[in-house]
């Protein structure tokens, strides 16, 4: 079984929530390490009024206690969800785990703990140096983004044939996709053979370069961007690579919301997510929860083919 | 009951099977009049090996006859089209009919025929001199593109406060919805005040000034674009303004692909059409051919309050 180290994101959250109420199940399939003092989890337990269960493997020394204030942007709570993901990264690179898993974390909690990431992801990419791949989805679409949080009136001229191609190796490389991977175009129409625009030139070069590189034919021509998520197209492929943010998301989000997962990729290690927030305002609540991203996050490290 | 020209598309492709197929179900609700000569639908329906319809009402001299070649692209052909649907629209004009639905004609059909629109849109807009707004979707989800058929690096530039605010007001005087519509930001999500592009302040703005125009808080303000169509989201709105091309229409086909259907706003006459093609590929073939589309291009215009 696998052994994944699971970041508890912020505590005023709905993260524990999740963790406590689905570690029955995980252990069915897997071995979760939680990052949180043993003190801190029986404050959330006893607040959630959730028996802590058996084999929840904490760690000791995770940061500086505090009191948990469910949906408070804290400073203190900032601090101990980026130690708890420190911490989980560091198992991770001294393999004692095989991956790891985090929980939602807040961005205004972590700059009020001085932390100057925007997430996890821009984190790790500085932590490991390492061009980190985002990719969003579940089992039924993957859509990894070639460029991520830029404006959109930079998105054209960020397209271009070296980046391009080293990405789709890389993509290819870490996300070991099993059959053909869709790619799309940048333009409406992908360009309608340049008369809408010509990016898709670029991308149809960086394919070439990337099949020559890689040895096999696994990416498609620039697919045109408004019919690729259609029922008979998408029916044909599990991953898609998208030019820019919403071309990717938008269609992802509209079709698999609760379930959808983020991944880094291309890193030396790997790390999966929940794609939701810390869900402040119903945390602590009692309120139904959908846990269907957390066990994605979990399925996809069952799943992922070791390197 | 509301008359309805309709013009027949490209003779050698799907369309005159669907008016056909659907003549019995139609004139329950609209009175049609086919843009179509007796002696061109005697030789399709001989063809399709389709009895043609009581009260099927049709036009002569449309255009020169021709023989049909199903899956052929004719330059014959997309000059009938043509002519079909100039009749259609002149019958609009002269105010014999309510409004119009266009099926689908092959442009290359068209260019080989002369003619140098690019389509029924652009042919509109030329006709009429006028600013016409192009709105896919069907009930469920309407969608306007504020910008249409240019090239992705032209999208920011062209985002500017007077079209923009124009723009949503002729949408809001012509489409008519009834609930608030979900204008999208242009950058991933929507800016995040400006760190990720500041077009959005544009947008707002443009929000503010038809808001005072129309004396009513009708529009929301600039969605983050990858969340607005999740179904949480989705099921406060019927009808959508995105800013470019694919922002809209990924998300609309994604979910709504095969009901969907292309409505020409904002002109003196009302259009709608199907938003699928000729589909040469099974044309005349007795293949399962779906009317979604064709039906839901009906039901907008008996729908459609008039002004």
């Amino acid at each position: 079984m696998k052994r994944i180290a699971i970041s508890v994101g912020d505590l005023n959250g709905i993260g524990i929530e999740l963790a406590l109420r689905n570690h029955h199940h995980l252990i069915q399939e897997v071995i979760p390490v939680y990052c949180i003092d043993s003190a801190m989890l029986n404050q959330a337990a006893k607040q959630l009024d959730i028996p802590i269960p058996d084999n929840f493997k904490t760690i000791e020394k995770i940061a500086e206690p505090f009191t948990i204030r469910p949906g408070s942007i804290d400073a203190k709570s900032g601090h101990y969800s980026y130690a708890s993901f420190v911490k989980a990264v560091e198992m991770a690179r001294e393999e004692e785990v095989d991956a790891i898993v985090t929980l939602p974390i807040h961005k205004k909690a972590w700059e009020l703990a001085g932390i100057s990431y925007k997430g996890h992801t821009d984190a790790l990419r500085d932590i490991f140096d390492a061009k980190a791949i985002m990719m969003l989805g579940c089992p039924q679409m993957f859509v990894a983004l070639f460029t991520e949080h830029i404006p959109l009136k930079d998105v054209a001229k960020s397209i271009n044939q070296k980046d391009l191609t080293r990405f789709l190796i890389d993509f290819y490389l870490t996300a070991k996709p099993s059959g053909k991977v869709a790619v799309l175009g940048l333009n409406p129409h992908a360009g309608d053979d340049g008369v809408l625009g010509d990016e898709e030139f670029i991308i149809r070069q960086a394919i070439i370069g990337a099949h020559t590189a890689i040895g096999a034919e696994v990416f498609t021509c620039p697919l045109v961007p408004d019919i690729a998520f259609t029922p008979r197209i998408r029916a044909g492929y599990t991953h898609y690579v998208a030019m820019y943010h919403d071309q990717g998301l938008a269609p992802l989000k509209a079709l698999y919301f609760d379930e959808s997962i983020n991944i880094s990729l291309n890193l030396s290690i790997l790390r999966t997510s929940v794609d939701h927030g810390t869900a402040f305002d119903i945390a602590y609540k009692g309120a139904q929860l959908s846990s269907q991203s957390y066990i994605n996050a979990i399925r996809y490290i069952i799943d992922h083919k070791n390197s």
